[in-house]
């Protein structure tokens, strides 16, 4: 049934029964949605109910590759994990790489489900269709690295690759992410989800080779990619000697390198303490994803005390923000640091930054005191503050229990008009580009189906002046609608489905995006979509998402962005005076909603989704 | 020309050339010393000039296993390295088990020796014959456990076996070791020496299996040790389940378990607090060394603030001793930071332990102030202090900087008296046995060839009341002088040649302790030694390493005790009032002298060195 690319299976595992079976892969579901993040949406809604508790026994861990994983194809080790998110309520999906993609499709699976509760701490470990309930009392409370090295050493085989959580997945920290090797699937609380199974990992090891359906249609599609890799203005020469470090200048000579929690975008120069070349001198080495040729991933070295000694893969441009910028921090090593420990204690460093951020600027205004603060002195800037409060919160200790969770829950508990100081958009922590002065960007942490998300439609436009599919203005909000669609439906189709990734596709596919997914895939596996199936297999997701979002109960005013950035202009700097208001993204909104043909109350029509064969949707949403 | 067990080959590794050959094992050399330390030691003797510098360029790193090693022998994965000691000018062999040893032997050498020095940062990629030399300017500056894992996937291969430093070894602290896995070759500064050469780390894959000589006999002596073994009173009843932190218990129980820097022993009741209940609650599983049937290596994790959720392997009863008895610190959770973190930097956790005491107990006496500790309050007892201060002595920063070398040379340079209460014999810092109470131990550490080493001839019949070769009283000073030289002799015969494992050894095999190694010998090797031959390697390589001490210049003098030792009594517990005098030390070193064939002043003599086939250790020495 499937010549290639695909496994055709599926593997569904019961920790409630400790049981486990093998389903095939529907040759629709490939068809609509191609594999990954698409495949992850689409069990998702079919078997999660969307108003579960997402740490109940109801959701579901469901991991998937793409049909280019773990072929030859360049930058494809990659898969998405999703499950409603425990931190916005809304679809959790997260794409990580490595090695851990790739591993699986060799042991037999396109698709992983992961159902109900282990009774006791479990982990999974899986070999060529065997299927085996380990006990994880040991490994609870291990750090990331040592759970791998510990399963490795247990099993006897330093070949296998997994998949885990640390303490605070464990202890259901919202900001918890799920870790292979030193990549995370990041930023929406999956790691929760897995610690809310008490599964603690997933091991793997296989040894199946990936079928090509069509060698001559594969071979000349890599190749018109790998030529046009090497034509990329950024990949071979930047990427690879440091990572994406290099925007941290680039965003602050455009003037939307948030800092100090965003009160002081424009008004720092961070470039020289922590930009590009700061963090270069602490360059030692760098590492690929399986089948990767550019090798972007950095490994970094901090360099002076208290934090000597201590390496990490990174800080890439978004941790450099969250543990830089945005808590006012310039000490690189301090940011190489704190990766490092959220990385160890399983915490996604975006949020965890963000969320420290917010607590520097409560005790700034006296919201919060040492009294609170198990005595930390958390002024903006306080790096050993800031990096001893990731391992509070990567155990749930003192402070750390409160801001585990995120800004939004902590706001909630901490009141007193915290709130207003809470940067999130559904319980989702902000990345690192301050929307007022990219309104595209703006939009897509408002529309993004995982909440404040920058890799769900990032506006490249705004950011490298990207001319595809046009040129845009960033200060603009005009004619932004169309565009956060396009940006939204295109990442998802080329670059979360198949899996590839996206720094790849940004610099060096753009001219023929689609064309070159519909090239692979008919190398890869046969089927014959053209270019314009594959721009509709990511609006099919994205609309299947916003279904389950509404089924959850997401409205319009879900759609929606800070207080702060709505009411205040960015400071200082090149962008000085930006603003993006509520009539701003409301103009955005309606913009957008009527672009992707959806209601003004931005919820899909039975038209549209019967137009995306997803009239099952439809009929679920009660449409006439 | 070996029929089994051996390679019978040599790795020689010429680091200024960057050149390599291969050597015969000389058929002499295996039956005068069977392997290991032997080997070691026969060629620092033949090979590096007993006056040298060692951290110069002469100095050579000696990697050797024996005929065990890598065969189905249980408890025989281990190996011994060797260099002259910067720590005590004296001949620095260590013992280390895990799986590297096993991967040297699968890479086809009984012997790897490293020599010169890298003009840049360099580690050694070995495999089946080849030796690749590549730049370690990446690797520089990484902790122990992240340089292992970045070599694996430099190399692409997980199932790499790596030997490295940390920085302290880069940075040539006499404390540093040389790690593999989570399993270190420690105590004499290898780790420095292994720095002093540019030498990060060592790599290694094979797949040559082990030939058998005899596999009826080797089966025999196995499944006897085997048997001996499962009768073992503590190896699978105590050993698996807790490693040897119950000697926490015991000691303080003898009354020897020191505290304070030896202030105060037999005045805690520290089991209660750290001993071998305590430390078990932090359990989470347990490694073995390759073909161990016991597993004793307990995996603990941290479980308080500021430490929890650091993990390590240990802590093993020496480094519930060093980070807690002898600095006073009762707290697990930073005991197990600690060691974590030594073995992190590439420091011996005892005498990096040791070295923090008595830096303790200077500011305890104002020799040192918050002055000189970089503000570390630095009483006994102050755990985040003593934790603090292994990172600063690892990345030689601060105070660090200067005990990083051990109290010996730390001592000289503060002056101020502070001489009198740095614990060391030779430059070695005092293991966890107040010797004033046990009696032979301290002989032991007074003429162990390594300096203050409870490895080298533990006196079991003391601590554990093991009658063999005869039972003796812990207290008594007669007749320790015969018995300590038993137990050099058999521990080196028996344990550190072959390899074997000295847990298993004492608790099992020791009723047939010199039998069950020449039976061994002759089923894996074809070698046909008599239990008294066995024995006789023992003396050999005991009488060698004393000749290159003497040509280092040490003398009666060196085989000497710490001052406490000798002045002040044990003061208060189950051995109070026990002394340990310069007149019981003389009467214990005649006696031994004379038990070895030496001379009043130590040295062996001619007709001694003849009788063992040493003659050119004599002709070296000059003698008539």
């Amino acid at each position: 049934m499937y010549s290639g690319g695909y496994t055709g299976k599926v593997l569904r595992v019961d920790l409630t029964h400790q049981t486990f079976s093998e389903e095939e892969l529907p040759a629709e579901t490939a068809r609509d949605f191609i594999g990954g993040a698409g495949f992850t949406i689409k069990y998702l809604f079919d078997e999660v109910p969307a108003d579960c508790d997402p740490l109940g026994p109801l959701n579901k861990l469901i991991y998937a590759c793409g049909p280019f994983t773990g072929t030859r194809i360049p930058c494809a080790s990659r898969m998405a994990v999703n499950a409603k998110s425990p931190l916005t309520g809304a679809v959790g999906v997260a794409m990580t790489g490595g090695h851990f993609p790739v591993e699986l499709k060799r042991a037999g699976y396109d698709v992983l489900i992961v159902e109900g509760v282990a009774e006791k701490p479990t982990y999974l470990w899986i070999k060529n269709g065997q299927v085996h309930f380990r006990s994880a009392k040991d490994l609870w409370g291990l750090a990331t690295s040592d759970c791998q090295q510990v399963i490795k050493d247990e099993l006897k085989d330093q070949n296998i690759r997994v998949s885990c959580i640390g303490p605070a997945g464990e202890k259901l920290a919202r900001l918890a992410c799920i870790v292979n090797e030193r990549r995370v699937a990041g930023r929406r609380g999956l790691g929760a989800v897995m610690g809310s199974k008490n599964l603690k990992a997933i091991a793997l090891r296989g040894d199946q080779q990936m079928a090509i359906a069509d060698q001559e249609v594969f071979k000349a599609a890599r190749k018109r990619m790998l030529d046009a890799m090497k034509n990329s203005p950024v990949l071979y020469s930047e990427f690879a000697h440091v990572g994406t470090s290099g925007n941290v200048d680039n965003c602050t000579a455009l003037g939307i390198f948030p800092a100090k929690n965003w009160t002081a975008t424009g008004a720092y120069d961070y470039p020289e303490k922590i930009g590009m070349d700061a963090v270069a001198t602490r360059g030692v080495g760098r590492t690929a994803c399986a089948e990767c040729p550019v090798a972007c991933s950095q490994m970094r070295l901090a360099q002076t005390a208290p934090y000597t000694g201590i390496m990490t893969e990174g800080p890439e441009y978004e941790t450099l923000y969250s543990f830089g910028g945005v808590t006012g921090v310039d000490n690189p090593d301090a940011i190489i640091a704190a990766d490092r420990a959220a990385d160890e204690f399983g915490l996604d460093s975006m949020s965890t930054g963000v969320t420290i951020a917010f607590a520097m600027e409560l005790f700034e205004r006296g919201i919060l005191t040492t009294d609170d603060t198990d005595g930390l002195d958390l002024r903006f800037g306080n790096h050993e503050a800031m990096v001893k409060l990731v391992g509070m919160m990567g155990e749930r200790e003192g402070l750390g229990d409160l801001l585990a969770d995120g800004v939004k829950l902590a706001a909630e508990k901490i009141g007193k008009g915290s709130e207003k100081y809470a940067l999130h958009v559904k319980g989702l922590e902000l990345p690192a580009y301050d929307v007022r002065g990219a309104k595209a960007h703006g939009l897509g942490y408002a529309t993004s189906y995982t909440g404040a998300d920058h890799n769900k439609g990032y506006a490249i436009q705004e950011i490298f002046g990207l001319p595809f599919p046009y040129p845009v203005d960033r200060f603009a909000v005009e004619g932004k609608g169309a565009l956060t669609m396009w940006n939204q439906d295109a990442r998802t189709a080329v670059g979360d489905c198949p899996t590839m990734c996206i720094f790849m596709l940004d610099t060096s596919v753009a001219p023929f995006l689609f064309e070159n997914t519909a090239d692979l895939m008919r190398g890869t596996t046969g089927l014959d979509l053209s270019p314009d199936d594959v721009q509709c297999v990511g609006e099919r997701v994205n609309n299947l998402a916003k279904v389950f979002n509404t089924l959850a109960g997401l409205t319009r005013a879900d759609d929606d962005l800070p207080e702060r950035v709505k009411t205040e202009p960015i400071p200082e700097g090149p962008a000085k005076g930006q603003r993006l208001t509520q009539a701003d993204l409301d103009q955005m909104l309606d913009e957008y909603y009527e672009a992707r043909g959806w209601t003004p109350d931005g919820v899909p029509t039975r038209a549209k989704l019967e137009e995306l064969r997803l009239g099952v949707a439809a009929d679920k949403l009660g449409l006439v």
